[in-house]
């Protein structure tokens, strides 16, 4: 563990999207300085970093320059190529650490980590061939999903089995990368628990919000969600766990569903999440500025949830009412600079404060 | 008027400080993109500015090419040079206007400005010699202050008179300078409106605030400030006359005094102000994204104060307790940045969260 880092110091974020933009508005009010890292040119969170290198993973020189100019790495997604990982690890502290990407990275590796953990997920299994997508479907059943083992989002590839008949198309369109089978979990609701670990080990939950997914984006986060006590205080707990067993440093969202059975772990992500985006109007310090806090090595703030709120993603031409949102009372709209609206692109937010919690 | 600005458009700050930092982090939450134009070098505000220029304001090249640059600009200081906003004028919008500068740029001018609205002011004289300050003191008394008329701050430039025998004294404090003598006011407490104007004309009042001055340095700004119905409206009322007697776009800071005889008009400030930091953990729209909001051309937001806020600066060595500050609940920090502690020098605030309002 080193000192905190302190004003004009400098946090690498590997990423540019509004993820690293909204990280990099937060590191200022800390009075710390970004270096962005993106292979794509001018990117959203350019326009708020001290720094910009636009470079490729695979640029060997250009990692080693950021690495050398920063304090600490960090990043705002976790499908980061591993030998640049590797590469900036021999030079820079990266927070969260190499366990939690490695971890993460892989769904399969992922919900066998969760397991291991005492927790529950769906019903899972490795595919490699369709004799074993066959033999695995005779397990789990239908309807399931198929997904690739790494570097899957919102609902990139994915194939739904509607039945057994359709597993031959549904391993073509993996295209030979590795895949994994889940089964489908009957569950109430979604919910996502916003949780950070600093460098003592102190922890700090969000309030758990309730998710709403279209076309596989999520749409919409209210809080509070609607639980139980027990619910809460298992949700809580169960992130905890995870932080810890990761000796984890950051924010991490985990994404759960409410079943009858009980909570069971949907997806871990080793960094700030979209569902937890509603607490930049909820509460006095909020995920971008935890994360922020926990990787420089300060204490946690307080994320007591002040206000209720519902966040709502902006998705492509959704972005074209943002001067009618901007009217709205008790709303706070959130745009990431995207000039090019495309369906199914994320290009903003907005939080609109219920009502005071508490 | 123009169209509305849209994503990836540039808003041009004249000034790098803590002001112009929080404008360019607001100004990200719409999607816009900021130029700071600093002579300083490593401003605080180009931390999180899409770009920065480091140039004097008699760098009639670097004044053209940032005008050049951007679709609007604003300021976060009053005193800029009368050739530089000239050449800056001539070639780009100026949001808030010329009017507004010129008047603020200037104590007698602003005072003449606001008596003429039908506003009170403390008592006041043009000052050119002593023979000038001796009979402005026949009638105004003493205690009084002398102030330069232009390029005061945070007490800078003002000599206070104990009695008529402190005349020369302090009129050779102003070495040359054009000034004005200002009775005392007796008042029970200074409050401060931050107001709104967009460029349809609509108007949006925070809640005043109640400051407290420390050494001639705003210390803490508590919102409600403790006014009569009658009190707040008429300051909200005030401000209002202000802003439309200067067909103003964009945020202004009206400081006052509560007397038995009314609301006494301080100053006014053409820009955002230290005395509405509150308002970013307050109200779903702060005032550096109304002021961006206003000079963007966009829709004014809802400033409705949703939490009572204690603001606190921290000015000098007082930031070097921000670890412990991070620590406190309901508590967000601000920090801008600066690597150099000085004596009274505005290092960051705090915004604490004292319950929820309304």
């Amino acid at each position: 563990m080193s000192d905190p880092l302190t004003s004009g110091a400098t946090i690498g974020i590997l990423g540019g999207g509004q993820l690293g933009r909204m990280l990099s508005a937060a590191a200022s009010r800390l009075g710390l300085r970004t270096h962005i890292y993106e292979p794509g040119a001018n990117p959203p969170a350019g326009d708020v970093a001290h720094r910009v290198t636009t470079a490729s993973y695979e640029d060997e020189a250009a990692l080693a320059a950021f690495a050398d100019s920063v304090d600490v790495v960090t990043y705002e997604f976790e499908n980061i190529p591993t030998a640049a990982l590797d590469l900036l690890d021999s030079k820079a502290m990266i927070r969260p650490g190499r366990e939690a990407l490695r971890i993460s990275q892989d769904r399969l590796t992922e919900k066998t980590f969760l397991q291991g953990l005492g927790l529950k997920t769906a019903p899972f299994a490795d595919i490699s061939d369709l004799p074993g997508l066959e033999a695995a479907l005779a397990t789990i059943g239908a309807p399931a999903i198929l997904k690739t083992r790494r570097f899957g989002y919102d609902g990139q590839g994915q194939a739904r089995l509607k039945t057994p008949d359709d597993a031959a198309s549904a391993l073509a369109e993996m295209r030979g990368a590795p895949a994994i089978l889940e089964g489908f979990v009957t569950f109430s609701r979604e919910i996502s628990v916003i949780a950070a670990r600093g460098v003592t080990g102190e922890i700090a939950c969000y309030d758990p919000g309730e998710n709403v997914h279209v076309d596989g984006i999520l749409h919409t986060t209210d809080v509070p969600a609607r639980l139980t006590p027990a619910q809460r205080s298992d949700a809580v707990l169960l992130a905890a766990n995870i932080l810890n067993a990761l000796d984890y440093v950051g924010v991490l969202g985990v994404e759960l569903f409410v079943t009858d059975a009980g909570l069971v772990v949907n997806e871990i992500a080793p960094r700030v999440h979209n569902s937890g985006h509603w607490t930049q109007n909820g509460c006095a310090v909020d995920q971008f500025e935890q994360h922020i806090r926990a990787v420089a090595g300060w204490p946690l703030g307080d994320g007591t949830r002040h206000s209720d709120v519902q966040m709502e993603n902006l998705i492509g031409e959704a972005v074209l009412g943002a001067h009618d949102l901007a009217k709205e009372s008790a709303t706070a709209l959130h745009l990431y600079g995207k000039t090019e609206v495309k369906a199914g692109r994320k290009m903003g937010h907005v939080n609109r404060i219920r009502s005071a919690g508490k």
